[in-house]
């Protein structure tokens, strides 16, 4: 913070109160003195709601206040809606579950905040992988933001990245592992020679997998996280249904090893590029190629006609890292 | 850009006019068009002065000018500090060659530019390893931007996405590969099995290495770029001689091959943290992490308290992509 700057409240509301919610909440609150140090930001949490109901305090939640919520539900019975609505704030950070069928509840959730004046930070995916253009133009026309750093590979900067560090660079490639399960289960399967299912069910133990994995290993998350990229770096118009996908589950040890054999690992890529290309495949990749990363980690190539090949590598989930995303578009609206 | 936002012209200086100052002008003539239209920047050249003299067009100067002052040089005998001064203009891009004894002349270049009111992006480390804190100073004063990405990993997003994409974190630690030229030297060596010499000399007939190799093989430019590191993202208060420093220049084939066979590669590091440490050395490197990368590639790996570890990895080096780096802390001015 500059000398002279003045200390601007920033309120916020939090719908949606799963891992990213709470972890938003648990960030707001670590980094309050620190945030109003360095930005002259005072992050208040004025309201928070879910299905179970709402918690408003207009001066700002206390922490206790907010682990009493997320222990034992809500105190009041408002709705989400009403929520964004009448409790007066600035920010509506949006961390309901990801819909693609719809979008719902979070496409409500984003045009009613913005129809009321507030700008809105996400990691829902849903809503922005169906109605890119249709949120884009309301937040123009309210002259208010929405930002969703978080929505495509976690904590790992791309979008803002590109928009902001990348400024004066035409955008012409991004190819990229954006889905942590999927590398995970590649990355034991060729290091332990292990099966597809064999290593999909540890995963589900340790809870890197869900119980109906399908959305990971189908490659639809990917596809997801590749149509916000085509439409907010390259101004397409697509819907994940445009989207080629193929998945892992085919993949066998055996393909992994003559594929390492001969000095490639096999990792699902998704690909976008300027000339319209929107595909989600097993592709191979040189091992010594930065795309090459193990575990769970995320990953993004991009091409830049003047900067040249950019990667950035990542944790690509985890609730504090999809917070942290978050925050930082919430202080870059104001910055 | 915005549908009602003003175009606004910004007038540029360059001073200094070898490779980066001449990508410089190459690239704001040929992206003038793209960033007039997304960001309402009409960006002008009006002066550009190296030790031959200068050139000046308050209106902006054309394609041809530039190139007639690249090919025959000066049309006017006049200073940079002269057309730093009295020549109307926002912003000085300082392109000199980094000078770590002094500054010189870049350290008089940017200190003239702040007090005549000039906002200033440059690519030269001497000034910021030496005078950071006074540098910064000056420019908070005179309410104008210092802004500096090129100086470390060229067009790699290094500084600005710390201060950017990563506000709301705190940074405990930096490592990374940030000098091209030895990253060139060990890949080689290691995937040859050649001697330091030989590929030093292969390197230099290729250009990737100066004639005085002693810069880069010893550890002082990587070194001069973690002190920038440390004082822009950890707020020290360094110079480039608080640095403990060893280069590449000891290491042998048989040293790589030994490391290669436990499944590690040896990299000169630059490791900066918050406790103040500041040390560049030859260090093992697990074959897997993301900071084993070769050629002539640059990475960074930052770790953030709420993210976690963020790499990045660009090339380091090029006049264009140092360009690249300098337009995008224009543009950021103005943002």
């Amino acid at each position: 913070m500059r000398a002279g700057e003045k200390i601007k409240t920033v309120r916020i509301s939090i719908v949606g109160f799963g891992h990213v919610g709470s972890g938003v909440a648990e960030v707001v609150m670590r980094k309050h003195d620190e945030i109003l140090r360095k930005h002259g930001l005072d992050l208040r949490i004025v309201g928070i709601a879910d299905l179970k109901g709402a918690i408003i305090d207009e001066g700002g939640l206390s922490r206790d206040e907010i682990a009493r919520f997320g222990a034992d539900g809500a105190l009041l019975d408002m709705s989400s809606l009403e929520l964004i609505r009448e409790i007066e704030h600035e920010v509506m950070v949006e961390a309901t579950p990801t819909n693609v069928t719809n979008g719902e509840p979070g496409l409500t959730h984003i045009i009613t905040a913005l129809n009321s004046n507030r700008h809105v930070v996400t990691s829902n995916k849903g809503p922005l992988a169906l109605e890119y253009r249709k949120l884009m133009e309301l937040a123009e026309r309210k002259g208010r933001e929405l930002r969703f750093e978080a929505t495509v590979g976690g904590a790992m900067p791309l979008i803002s990245l590109i928009r902001e560090n990348l400024a004066g660079n035409g955008i012409t490639a991004i190819r990229g592992i954006l889905n942590g399960t999927c590398n995970y289960i590649l990355t034991r399967m060729t290091n332990e020679n292990l099966p597809y299912e064999h290593v999909l069910r540890e995963a589900q133990e340790i809870g890197i997998a869900e119980s109906d994995p399908s959305k990971d290993v189908e490659g639809i998350d990917t596809a997801v996280k590749l149509v916000i990229l085509a439409n907010s770096v390259f101004g397409m118009d697509a819907t994940y249904r445009d989207v080629r996908v193929q998945g892992i589950t085919e993949i066998t040890p055996d393909a992994l090893k003559l594929a390492r054999d001969a000095g490639y690992a096999i990792k699902l890529i998704g690909d976008v590029d300027i000339d319209g290309r929107l595909e989600v495949a097993p592709r191979l990749v040189p091992v010594s190629d930065p795309l090459n990363v193990g575990g769970t980690l995320n990953v993004a190539t991009i091409r830049a006609d003047l900067a040249g090949d950019i990667t950035v590598i990542g944790k690509g989930a985890g609730p504090i890292e999809a917070a942290s995303a978050i925050l930082s578009d919430i202080i870059a609206i104001y910055s």
